[in-house]
């Protein structure tokens, strides 16, 4: 038995007209001699109407109960199409995550799936020809209702792929795919055929919010080929799977960038052991991401650190560091919020050296200045000040050739 | 350990503001030293705008999924509620119909209980001293969404309390208790302290909504008492409970009317056997309730039939009746929609003669007809022409001196 894994957002499944391409969609994985798993967020705004009522009920709304509420956003959903597949002769049925089950720790709104029994769901697959699953939810072992955070329809969907081995999972959303950078910014963008998981993790961190990034580690773990298409095209959008050797010719797959960034500076400290632990140790407990880090090299016994941070911590992140400053010897205390990243994003990196030094000359020859750099095995990021963002996103998008179609 | 179940309707949860009476009510409850089972019906209006997007959604709604939507209702209310309990410091949870389970047949948008697993609910009353439970929907054996029928949330709650073992099981509404007659139309009608279930299902039938129907015969079944009282108020309420000697004393507790009444005669009809067969079977096979039957006297071998049917049902009635009267050589049928049923009910009656005599002569002195008249053990039913069921209320209440406070 082929099975199919389909997975459709709230914009999707909003009204019933969106829903009725929402059935084209489900139809033609019938059509493909596929059983088809439809999973199905809550319709669009709904789940922000629920938390609002919860707010409304009550003063600081118990997470637990928030979860069993905000649920029933997804049973919606889900019972009004499995209705829309009956009176079009389709055998169908909804299916909520207790009923699966799809268990899951009990970090109430931000749950974890740990197993989903496949029995149940065969069992209705023989049965029934389509499967609507509300996304989303889960239970604990226990019996107690879960959500999996936001965005967490996108691993329901690849978690029941994982687990059905189906053919593919396709998660159907507003764009036909993903792009080498952003089309709003950069007219030659072009939408990618293939995207290694890895480099699909590093577009997703940087903002690019077509996948979960949750759903996207999932996927990689269990080897799901996941497949990003748009719900009003026809488009195959683009496949999110293992990285091949096509994907390794190529040095570069994407550029993505980042706008919501603040670098903090901490001036003249004492170079001696403790001082870097002194800085962030209390920035990470209090939960905020520091990204970037770069120590100068010591002058004399003495060195300056600068980080970068998202740009609604800064405030928080200064009054920590008024703190720190006098404990650590630093001399001042220095920020800036008018910087940005950008960032070239391909497993090619791996196995080609001279990627970094092609950037940086791409970039000086245009006149951009470079702030910040940190590398990893398939990421160069460069911070440069907010104001050349787009034009360093189309110098590099040019500068690596993604402009042309390779595939 | 002692428990007290309470039941609240969909105008009691219907704003925080009306919670927050739901809450005191609970409160009261705890300190009488009871664990408190809240049994919870949606919000008001919630239902019916859930039942109106399935028919947005689909040309024929799926029972099933109806019921899996529907059942959303309940569930926004319990969480809320459940939030605002532990807002105010009680150690409270939700509880859904399939964490319990209460399980049902799978006559969807009708089940009936089946069974209800007192485990799960005497472990989470252990942890908690109050479970908010959601009323009106069950879970088929197989683990699917049922609903149980409009009023279901009072059966919920008498079933919870039969196998908790409650001391009582009050439901909450917005009437103080259950009145000798309709309050509107009688102004000497009394709440009632005590009433047999019995006496509750007639009054119940004839359109008192106080209580569902279904949820009296449980109660009585299971001999839970039943206290019917406001949220709005501290009264006590009226006792529905099993017959005493006190009750017995009493020739009649109640009147009850129903205008919604429709009279049909067959004339001349042959009074041959199967005759009755031929006129009542096809409008049962319609699903059309008979309710009081009269056949006249035989004249010399041919005779009328008269019965009366829920007015909503006439049209239908009389197309079969074309149908009916050739075939059992009826010379005529007539029909009369100006009628109207008044009843006098009493567990009194079974140990008292001379009621219907009482009855008919209070009625006759002030010149209202009797129409046709049907009685059981504790009912006696009287048709009459509809503009006189005011006065015929009261003429009655009146007769057998309701309105003397007896308790």
């Amino acid at each position: 038995m082929k099975i199919l894994v389909q997975k459709f957002g709230g914009t999707s499944v909003a009204t019933p007209e969106s829903m009725k391409r929402v059935r084209e969609k489900v139809l033609s994985g019938l059509a493909q001699g596929c059983k088809v798993v439809a999973v199905l967020s809550a319709r669009a705004g709904e789940t922000n109407k629920l938390l609002a009522l919860a707010e409304e009920w009550s003063a600081s709304p118990d997470l637990a109960e928030t979860d069993a509420l905000v649920s029933t956003g997804e049973q919606v959903s889900v019972s009004l199409f499995a209705m829309m597949l009956k009176d079009a002769g389709i055998r169908a049925r909804s299916l909520l995550a207790w009923q699966i089950p799809i268990v899951t720790d009990d970090d109430f709104g931000n749950a974890r799936i740990r197993s989903i029994d496949s029995a149940i769901l065969k069992d209705c697959l023989a049965e029934y020809d389509v499967l609507v699953v509300a996304g989303f939810q889960g239970r604990t072992a226990d019996g107690r209702i879960t959500t999996l955070g936001r965005g967490g329809s996108d691993t329901s969907a690849v978690a029941l792929a994982a687990v059905l081995n189906s053919v593919e999972c396709e998660i159907y959303t507003d764009v036909d795919g993903v792009y080498t950078t952003d089309p709003n910014i950069c007219s030659t963008a072009r939408k990618m055929d293939h995207i290694a998981y890895e480099e699909m993790l590093e577009m997703a961190s940087m903002g690019a919010k077509v996948l979960h990034i949750r759903s996207v580690e999932f996927a990689k773990k269990y080897k799901v080929p996941v497949r990003v298409r748009s719900t009003f095209s026809n488009d195959p959008g683009t496949l999110v799977t293992q990285e091949d050797s096509r994907m390794e010719a190529v040095l570069v797959s994407g550029i993505a960038y980042d706008k919501d960034q603040a670098r903090v500076t901490l001036r003249d400290l004492p170079d001696i052991p403790g001082t870097a632990a002194a800085v962030f140790g209390p920035l990470s407990e209090k939960g905020i991401l520091v990204d970037m880090i770069v120590q100068n090299t010591s002058l004399d016994g003495r060195t300056d650190i600068t980080f970068t941070i998202p740009r609604k911590d800064l405030r928080q992140t200064l009054e920590i560091m008024e703190d720190v400053a006098p404990r650590t010897g630093a001399s001042e205390v220095i920020h800036d919020v008018s910087v940005a990243k950008v960032s070239a994003i391909g497993v090619g990196m791996r196995n080609h050296s001279g990627v970094a030094a092609r950037a940086f000359s791409a970039l000086t020859q245009e006149g951009i200045n470079i702030l910040m750099i940190s590398t990893s095995e398939i990421k160069i990021t460069i911070l440069i000040q907010e104001k050349y963002v787009e034009l360093a996103v189309r110098i590099l998008h040019d500068a690596f050739g993604l402009d042309w179609d390779i595939d």
